[in-house]
């Protein structure tokens, strides 16, 4: 590797972060391809699911100038026949010399088959470079093949003390403008948002991403209903297609309930439960089904809760505002039963983000290794 | 003002730190003297109170040099007999001719007589530069001369869900190595450590400053105690001159329960109480009258809770760890019967420093302006 590899696998990377939120279920990729003498002839980004692929778009850019060339791409190019075909042959005909890559594709069907091809087909193959970068950011698809479920982040906006919400149970609003801004951005990476039905029931929120213009990927809106009490008229049904508005329900729930919430166009998904509560592990395994890879869980405390002790959480982020609300039965945002201390879910490094005058502090949950 | 002017006055402010934690009651002072050549010929700074001014040191250190030099200093020289002689007339006598300070001393005794005495003696006198600079490194000893009572800050160590304990109350160690050692160098500058009795009878803390090499300004060890109920034998009574440990009691206590912690040599406060609580107020002044002016609240959340009722805390020093613990029943930085979200107590903007793998969070309180 050569400092002008990492400079080109860092446009790469620039390049894939323009698909942020709008490829799911694919991957961010981008794409950059270099001639000989060192110039920049194509550049690629893969925009939306469907769409081309980071690595034609840069190839068909460069044209001729791929004889001999050097393809730098953000994940190993396919070598199967999915919504598009396979980057791989197109890489070999284009005469390309060398390909570098940071990370093998995760996803089952190609895992390591797009460099084998390549490398048949007499193509050098580095892989490595800037692997850490590259695997943070598609955290949510790595995530999502290597569990086989949605990449789940825990959302909450508190006060410095740790409050949800003050003894009343008023929570609007802890934080400021900017910050309720910045949580559209994090719902724009996700692929459904859920919330429980005391969110539903006290704050009727409508679980869509508004940034001042129109946004193409509407995550699902996503309610943890065991009972089925979701008014139909409750907005998140109506805030955009009602299809996409799921309510997940016990599976002893009437029927009478169940056909109010499909009058009203809302997705019913019956789920069996487990202490008297939606099973978790069923429903992220309907929605991934749906192709959600990313899920943003918008709490409230008992909710995120039950989410950590399901053990399928993989990241939080908490606004802390500067404010003080005290109160003893306060909410916070994580209620439950609790653990002991030394039993708690640790969290890796915190990363700290100025939001107005909050700050949002983000961290991926420390996985245990798994047991053989 | 000149660019010079600002480089010698960060000099001073410089040089006043050094004195941190080491001056109380009085301020941190720092002093330069600079020859007509722009030389800098004094340096003096304020190490211990009873101990030479700032001022006294720098112009000792110039020598005949102060004839026509600027003398910088980071507070109003004094002008009244305290400890030492007033530093005014020595810089009068020195033959300065300018004189840069920040601002004026807000300690009554002062209070602008210092910069009269100056002008009246035909030197320049320039006031304002870096004054906020100067007012935030003495905020301690500016709070105390303005609100007549100490200065007080709330401490805590919480997981990022809020908590500052486990559902069974365990809380050591929530944060790591790293903020353990950083709290020790946030109770240096305090004059006093304040904790409730359940924290005493529950971690038996010693309160002390413990740095790695000896601190020679111990504070004031101060349990909230209204039923004197602290044992005699408590680690706080014996961890540094048991005259210093401090048993705020209420007024109601019986006299065998006083004997017995005075015979263990701590010092007993009889306090009026407030709702079955010391009454605050009256206990930060007799502090106040025992020349303390900074206080440092280590909790737990129901004495945080308390402060912030009485109105009388200033700024906030909150350890936030990479951990989740969640817990209803789990208690939180501050407890008691809460606010309304609206009636916040609301901060300042947020300073974050990284102490190891976890964060520190400060902010000073925001002061609704006094009705007149």
């Amino acid at each position: 590797m050569t400092s002008n590899d990492e400079r080109f696998m860092r446009r790469a990377l620039e390049l894939a972060d323009q698909g942020r939120g709008l490829t799911s279920p694919n991957p961010m990729v981008g794409a950059v391809v270099v001639a000989p003498s060192g110039e920049v002839v194509g550049e690629g980004v893969h925009r939306r699911a469907g769409g081309p692929h980071a690595e034609i778009t840069a190839l068909r850019a460069a044209g001729p100038r791929t004889r001999g060339a050097t393809l730098y791409v953000t994940l190993e190019p396919c070598a199967h026949h999915g919504r598009t075909p396979p980057c791989a042959q197109a890489v070999m005909e284009a005469g390309v010399s060398r390909v570098v890559a940071p990370l093998a594709d995760p996803n089952p069907l190609v895992a390591g088959r797009g460099f084998d091809a390549l490398r048949d087909a007499g193509i050098e193959v580095s892989v490595g470079l800037l692997a850490e970068e590259a695997a943070r950011q598609n955290r949510v698809f790595f995530t999502a093949m290597r569990e086989q479920r949605p990449h789940v982040t825990l959302k909450a906006a508190m006060t410095l003390d740790g409050k949800i919400a003050d003894t009343h149970g008023a929570s609007r609003w802890i934080t400021g403008a900017e910050a309720r801004a910045h949580a559209h951005r994090l719902r724009r990476e996700a692929d459904a948002i859920v919330v429980g039905i005391a969110t539903v029931l006290r704050d009727d929120p409508e679980l869509t991403v508004r940034l001042g213009e129109p946004w193409p990927c509407q995550p699902y809106r996503v309610a943890l209903d065991t009972e089925a009490r979701t008014p139909p008229g409750a907005r998140l049904i109506a805030a955009g297609d009602p299809a996409r508005a799921i309510v997940a329900v016990g599976d002893g729930v009437s029927e009478g309930r169940v056909r109010s919430l499909e009058a009203a166009g809302a997705t019913v998904v019956r789920c069996p439960t487990r202490d008297g509560r939606v099973d978790l592990g069923f429903l992220l395994g309907e929605l991934f089904a749906r192709e959600v890879r990313g899920v943003l869980v918008e709490g409230g405390g008992e909710v995120h809760a039950a989410f950590l002790d399901a053990g399928v959480v993989d990241s939080v982020a908490v606004f802390v505002a500067p404010l003080l609300v005290g109160g003893r039965t306060a909410p916070s945002v994580v209620g439950g039963a609790g653990r002991e201390l030394k039993s708690g879910v640790r969290l890796g490094p915190l990363a700290i983000t100025r939001v107005g005058d909050d700050i949002l502090v983000e961290a991926d949950v420390i996985r245990e290794p798994r047991e053989a």
